[in-house]
């Protein structure tokens, strides 16, 4: 996959910030100098949520920063760490005066960088607290991480602990929410093609034309297994049973369920995918309450899918459910 | 692109279809026997809107069945049309009454398909009527057409006659607002890497490693140009100057832009082309009403995009702002 829609790879998340801006001119604005997206009207009388990362997995992060979900979203270059000054200009953009939760994915970069943008803030009398995401079970350590890495159960935790500040909750009260989410939910992914980051000229990582890998990161990390292609109902076995027996969810628990595709998976294999994990779920009496199929923890054009669960109680359906005018999470 | 989430080529679009209507069990169903999605409150005291067509450019049709845009949709074999008698199915299932509006997509075997079942539905005594979606500018005639090719446009054709529907207006007037859409919206994609079905081995074309394909259809149908690869603002220079030019797009004119994925382009790339597509138009002086970047008429993995502008009078805008419960149109 070497052609991309690409003008210069140098500036091409600048470019992409300015693209999503200019999709939601009256909710969202960038800071000048600075790959950092915001509401337009931050900051807001509530506690503020912050998240970011490396570029390179939209919708995440800058596609939930609206009303319920993200106040301001970091973007690094791609799979890069943003710096702790970008992370430092959207908490000092957002704060109204209720305090700061930074959402971090758990790879030592990132978790180095928002931890020291905290530090930066708090000198300047701003509240900051942190929490990390490692909901991938594939790995307990990797290339780029002490103990689990962060993925698509990230949005999870933006959902629920933005309606959570949305609702009025204090620093704390928010935070708690979030680390109750994180508690209980849970990530594998695949893949059957690798990406390649616009300023490079090889893919991330290669796989031969009969060969997948499972448990594989977010940015072409090594997984648990490469395997010879399987049939799509195989991969969801494989993938939603490390899932289950992670936690372990059991029956009677109401979960929701996220099929996310990668960046390059036709919609028709994830619809594929959800027929069969519904399939699992109900064999194993474990009840979904809300299912989300699409895009949402892309890995650039990787093909290839993650399948999350999030093990549900009564306060994070609601929390769940609350409004926000993030489209795809309604 | 050999390798693909499914089971049995022979049950793709049944099993898709089934987890499509498994990830939305309160609202959609589907037909026994046929793979045709319909609302689950059909049929309403409404007219009925019903689309469909090849499968493979989801989530078209079947993501857009729900309030305030469809009632059914008919999910043929990939790229293939869907057969009279599934049509045929899907009218029965919605009609309430008032009448069917059927949205074809200018491909001769489904305008041919969708008027034998039309006929079906007469001779029992339901109203249906249909329109022809041609918004691609890029060819006179096609492999698969004569005249225009029906793409990313359609879904306008969804939304807004789907909300005048749903606003209690009669067929004759669903219609009217149909042709009107019709004749105002234009498209014109471009593909870099191409797709390839389920059930074959080889991909739909071949472009070389440093060749793209301009005015491209959505089954990988040749296009106007080959070229080698060029600069994303200059790819939209491309598609969006042929755009501008057909109708033509004037200074003043108030404008709903689509920027559509074609399954395999990271939506950073996506954004990059917003970014340029929102300069061409400020400098025409044409005012972007609202904006959508997503994936919405794909061709299964095909990487590439198409561009699509709707030129709005005041009651499409109100019609293209009113409710729906389709997430990605909101």
């Amino acid at each position: 996959m070497k052609k991309k829609l690409v003008n210069n790879p140098d500036h091409v998340v600048e470019e992409m910030v300015e693209g999503i801006v200019l999709a939601a001119p009256d909710k969202l604005t960038k800071i000048e100098g600075y790959n950092v997206v915001v509401r337009k009207d931050s900051p807001n009388e509530k506690v503020a949520l912050v998240s970011g990362g490396g570029s390179g997995h939209e919708p995440t992060h800058a596609g939930f920063v609206g009303e319920g979900m993200l106040d301001g979203a970091i973007a690094g270059d791609v799979f890069t760490s943003p710096t702790p000054d970008a992370v430092f200009e959207a908490i000092k953009a957002v704060d109204g005066g209720k305090g700061v939760l930074l959402v971090v994915k758990n790879y030592t970069g990132d978790v180095m960088n928002f931890e020291m943008a905290a530090e930066m803030a708090e000198a300047e009398g701003i509240e900051v607290d942190h929490v990390v995401v490692d909901d991938d079970v594939a790995v307990e350590d990797s290339l780029y991480t002490t103990g689990r890495r962060g993925v698509a159960g990230t949005i999870f935790v933006h959902k629920i602990a933005g309606a959570k500040a949305e609702a009025g909750a204090d620093l704390a009260e928010v935070k708690e929410v979030a680390e109750k989410v994180i508690e209980n939910v849970k990530t594998k992914g695949m893949a059957l093609y690798p990406c390649r980051v616009p300023s490079a000229d090889e893919s991330t990582f290669t796989l031969d034309e009969d060969e997948i890998e499972l448990g594989i990161g977010i940015h072409g990390e090594p997984g648990t297994e490469r395997t010879e292609i399987m049939k799509a109902d195989d991969i969801v076995d494989e993938l939603l049973g490390s899932v289950i027996e992670d936690i372990p969810y059991q029956s009677g628990d109401d979960v929701a369920l996220m099929i996310n595709g990668m960046g390059g998976t036709p919609l028709m294999e994830l619809f594929v995918a959800n027929r069969r994990a519904n399939q699992i779920l109900e064999e194993k009496g474990i009840n979904i309450y809300k299912t989300f199929v699409g895009e949402y923890m892309t890995s650039l054009e990787m093909a290839g899918l993650s399948i999350t669960l999030l093990k549900l109680d009564d306060e994070m359906k609601e929390l769940l459910d609350a409004p926000t005018e993030i489209n795809i999470m309604k």
